[in-house]
């Protein structure tokens, strides 16, 4: 298919890279978001981010366009060999594709809440890597949104989203409202609404979490979302106080916590083991 | 308590460093072993594998000797300045405690078996800090030891030691015998021995991970041996035939497979659910 928005451009000072300037040392300049490679550009073009452009290698851009070209628009796409490119970034890029969009207004809790049954919330967990990972494995195993609370990372940094495959950009989220220390109150409402609100703690005294997700029937419940707190502390007692129960996920003697993404992981699965 | 191999030595030159120098870009050099920061190192004192010195800052030094002194017989202790240990080594390292350590004969297979009820088997587990992330999920979750058969990264490098928290040093681990396309022959010995073989797989037609770790009658088998494979192929078919079952932990439509150390993690946690 002809695209006419596609422009090859030689000159790396053209302005019209400015986009993707010195990206090296910029992880989310202007606002801007950058999805990375086939697979991510594919699902930024299928997100609610809209596209200022796509800048990529003459073959990248080919197979791109034949799949994604008609959802495009008139979004720009530049052309651009490797060495210019790596001049433009400031590094060398070997995914050879990079769409940038802008960031829409933020969803509202309300919006994120819509129809969701399964929810992961966040309280300071304030590595790029691991937002992303939560992204990835939340994606994975159908859970229906993600909630900040205080003190996390910002989901939609070029690593987060690189990290996330691109699931940052697809997943909703929100900010849940109020300070470090009276965010937690937006809790009550969730579970004013039905929401169960579960706790993952490595402390001893939680219940197992295949426990935590049934009610004493053995009956899933409807609505469950986890809180997941950040590395190092974990979840603050004035959050895990705003929930119903606190849930562990055993662990052998002598052994540290798992990392923040794969007890998410293990949380996310039982969910969905609880549900089939 | 004193230490009479407590040694403050200032020149970055003295030899005596010598297993410490240009760590930066030494992952593994001579086949010596590095622990990096108190609780690594403390880990290491409790291995089998033979410590050969301690070097760090002075203050990192009495506190790891308090605990740790009368565990190090005669391993020599080396007192370095920060700006000293940077030279030596190549770069900053703000933990400020190393271990060295050579390595001593490798495992068995039989060695591993002994006593073992869980275990996983690692096939074209090629990245190290995925290595050590299985590692360290392993030790959390109560699984016995590691096999490893054909194109597995090392888990002594230093990145692998160092993601896995030690517990590379401290989990048992042995290579199965025979090349890329035989290796998977020592699989019929396990069986042979009792050991239910689990291939994990995203393939749609795959049991549910639940379903393969109990018999008919919900009961959890004895010994189950869980099959990994690389990033990327996944197991290959000649050793997944070789396997009882293969299993998947479902995924939503249109994801990716998890990252090969959070499959394990929710299989480790799976097997010990199983157990309780």
């Amino acid at each position: 298919m002809p695209c006419p928005q596609r422009t090859r451009i030689d000159d790396p000072q053209d302005p019209r890279l400015d986009d993707v300037r010195d990206l090296k040392h910029s992880d989310s300049r202007g606002g801007l978001v950058y999805a990375e490679g086939p697979l991510i550009c594919g699902r930024m073009v299928h997100s609610r981010f809209p596209l200022s452009c796509v800048v990529g290698f003459g073959g990248r851009l080919d197979s791109f366009l034949a799949t994604f070209g008609a959802d495009l628009g008139d979004v720009p796409v530049y052309e651009v060999t490797r060495p210019v490119l790596a001049e433009v970034a400031g590094y060398d890029m070997h995914r050879g594709l990079i769409a940038v969009a802008s960031r829409p207004a933020p969803l509202t809790v309300a919006e994120v809440l819509d129809g969701a049954r399964s929810l992961v919330i966040l309280e300071g967990v304030g590595d790029h890597e691991n937002i992303g990972a939560i992204f990835r494995n939340a994606a994975g195993m159908g859970i229906d949104g993600v909630l900040f609370g205080a003190g996390t990372a910002d989901p939609l940094y070029r690593r987060s989203v690189r990290v996330s495959m691109g699931h940052a950009l697809r997943t909703p989220f929100a900010h849940v409202e109020g300070t470090v220390t009276t965010w937690q109150r937006g809790l009550e409402e969730l579970r004013v609404a039905g929401w169960r609100l579960v706790s993952l703690t490595p402390a001893e005294e939680a219940s197992h979490l295949a426990d935590a997700l049934v009610d004493a029937a053995g009956r899933p419940y409807d609505k469950v979302a986890f809180l997941v707190g950040g590395e190092g502390p974990g979840l603050t007692e004035h959050a895990m106080r705003a929930t119903d129960i606190r849930a562990r996920i055993p662990m052998a003697p002598g052994t540290d916590s798992l990392n923040v993404a794969t007890s998410a992981a293990i949380a996310f699965y039982e969910r969905q083991r609880s549900l089939r």
